[in-house]
Parts: structure tokens; sequence; C-alpha cells
């Protein structure tokens, strides 16, 4: 995918990734989820749509790793459960306001209620990491860890659908004081 | 649309809604939101495609009316919060689960982030009924009533994205108590 001189190893798999994920997030915010295709990634991008096939078999796939790319990998935070439910709630809402992550976060989830193997998907490589990193650090069960990821995540990207827009700070801390108080 | 001897006025426009909504959902329930389309609804009813975008110019609005149809009147509950709050919840979950519904809801929501025009539809005709029930029921302020939506009907359409199943009714309980102590 390039000439330039790098180090060769694993460099162009990775620039493919990089290249396919930022076009992809840049179609999801400019015509939406729906109309965000594998096709037009690879005429936006240049790659053979043959080789993007190969590497994401359906558009879910590629929508998880755009989206674990853009989450990054799992916060840590010590301290007491208030800080770690903030930081938590605060890291989420900064990832959904990014351009194209919060349509591609509420398109993939649409998509999955008729998909199986797309939820199979999303909870294991989504949701599974950020999971056991809660239950770890609130000592909270495996079924309330759940209860509050979608309570969380479920309120942020439906006020997107709703407005457009991000929540507000007045209303993310009414979020961040409703956790606290439902972990205490 | 019918030739059987029923009371002419209103009834044929009234039929084909029944038929385009009833079509509509199980659409969405067989093959997803995105594959859902106004085309496959024609085919599906036997309708011309120009008489269904004649009163449905958009699928955005097709969906919002389907959802409008399966939610039907707001109910009024009269007693204290607490009955207020859990016969609300209970109800959107009830109208959440039913075939398609959860998937329509949840589609039409992914759809509106990048549609301005869907949105105000969205916020207009589907959310001002309830919201001014809930703020003359509950007495809360329209920004904190429009914070319970996003809470109570993000979460519901979360778990049904991450499982494919409607909440089971320990976490809707859990919901119902953690909704009571926000509007104590």
């Amino acid at each position: 995918m390039s000439d330039s001189p790098r180090p060769a190893i694993g460099r162009p798999r990775r620039e493919l990734a990089d290249q396919v994920f930022a076009e992809t997030l840049r179609l999801v915010d400019e015509v939406g989820y729906a109309k965000a295709t594998c096709e037009r990634v690879a005429s936006g991008t240049g790659i053979a749509k043959t080789t993007i096939y190969r590497r994401w078999p359906t558009k879910g796939e590629l929508i998880v790793d755009v989206l674990l790319d853009a989450f990054g990998s799992v916060p840590v935070v010590l301290g007491d459960r208030r800080l770690i439910v903030e930081s938590s709630i605060r890291w989420i809402a900064s990832r959904i306001e990014q351009p194209g992550v919060g349509a591609a976060f509420a398109g993939v989830f649409s998509d999955a209620i008729r998909d199986p193997a797309l939820r199979t998907i999303l909870a294991t490589k989504l949701q599974e990491p950020y999971k056991l990193a809660l239950q770890e650090t609130l000592g909270e069960s495996e079924q309330r860890v759940l209860f509050l990821i979608d309570l969380v995540t479920g309120t942020l990207l439906h006020r997107l659908g709703m407005t457009g827009e991000p929540m507000d700070d007045g209303d993310l801390n009414a979020l961040i004081e409703l956790v606290v108080a439902a972990t205490a």
C-alpha cells in the first residue's frame, strides 16, 4: 500500500487498517451508517474490494474493528467507586462524540438485533474486555456490570439519535450521579 | 385496496396503513431494519410503490408511523411516582419486545444521527406526546424527562442489540428502582 522507506514487518497491514478505519468513519459521518458500505470504503481508499473483504468478510466485522480502534485499550483507573464510575463514563462519552463513532456504534447495534453472529462478535471482541475490567475494579457481578453498560452506552446513544448531539455536561453529570448511586 | 362491503369513509386509507405497518414489522423482524425497504413493503403487500411513497415519502416517516401505531396512545396512570415510573417502564418494555418493534426503533434512531429532518419527526411526532404526559404526571422539568426517556429507552434498546432478547424481569426491576430513586 506504500512505497515509502519504512521497516517492513507488519507495517503495510497496519497502514491498510488505518486507511480503511479512517475512511469508514468519514463515510459514516458524511452519509450515515446504512450507506457507508464496504464498496464505498474500497473506492474511497483505492484499496481493492477483495482485499477489504478478505480481512473483514462482513460490514459488522469491519465496524467492530473500527470501534475497537477508536475506543483504544481499556483505561485503568485506580481509586474509589465514584472515581472509577466517573472516569469510565467520561471516557465512553468522549469516544461516542468523535465524528462517525457514535453513528457507527448505534448502527452496528441496530444490525445486531437480527444478526446472532454479529452479536457474538460484539459481545466477545468489543464488550468483553471492558466488562471484565469493570467487574474487577468495581467488584460488581457480571450481570450488574452488563446492566450498567446497557444503561450508560444506551443512554448516550439514544441522546445522540434524538438530538444529533452528544449529551451536555449537565446531563452527563446526572448520569454519573445515577450510576454512582446504583453502585454504592 | 378492498372490495368487501364495509362503511366507506376513511376505511380504505386505514386498511392500507394496517397492511403496510404489518408488512414493515414482519420484514424488519425477518431481514432486519436495513433491508426492510419501501420497495419490499410494496411487493409484500401488493400495494403500488407510488401509493406508499405518496403517503410516506421516506423510510424514516414510514417507520415513525409504524412505531406510533405499535405504541398506541399514551397510557394515563394516576397514582404515586413509583406507580407512574413502573407502569411507564413496563409499558415501553412491552412494546419494544413485540416482533420487529425494537429493531425498527433502534434502526430509526441510528438513521436519525445523520438525518436532521428525521430527528425532527422523531422528536415531534413520536417523543413529544409521551414527554408532555410524563412532565405532567411526574411534575419533572422537560430536561429531566428527556434525560429519563434517553435512559429507559436507550437501556432497553442497547440490551436488545447486545443480546437479541428483551431485558429480563430482574434487570427490568433494577431499571425501575433506579428511575424511581432518580425521581424521588
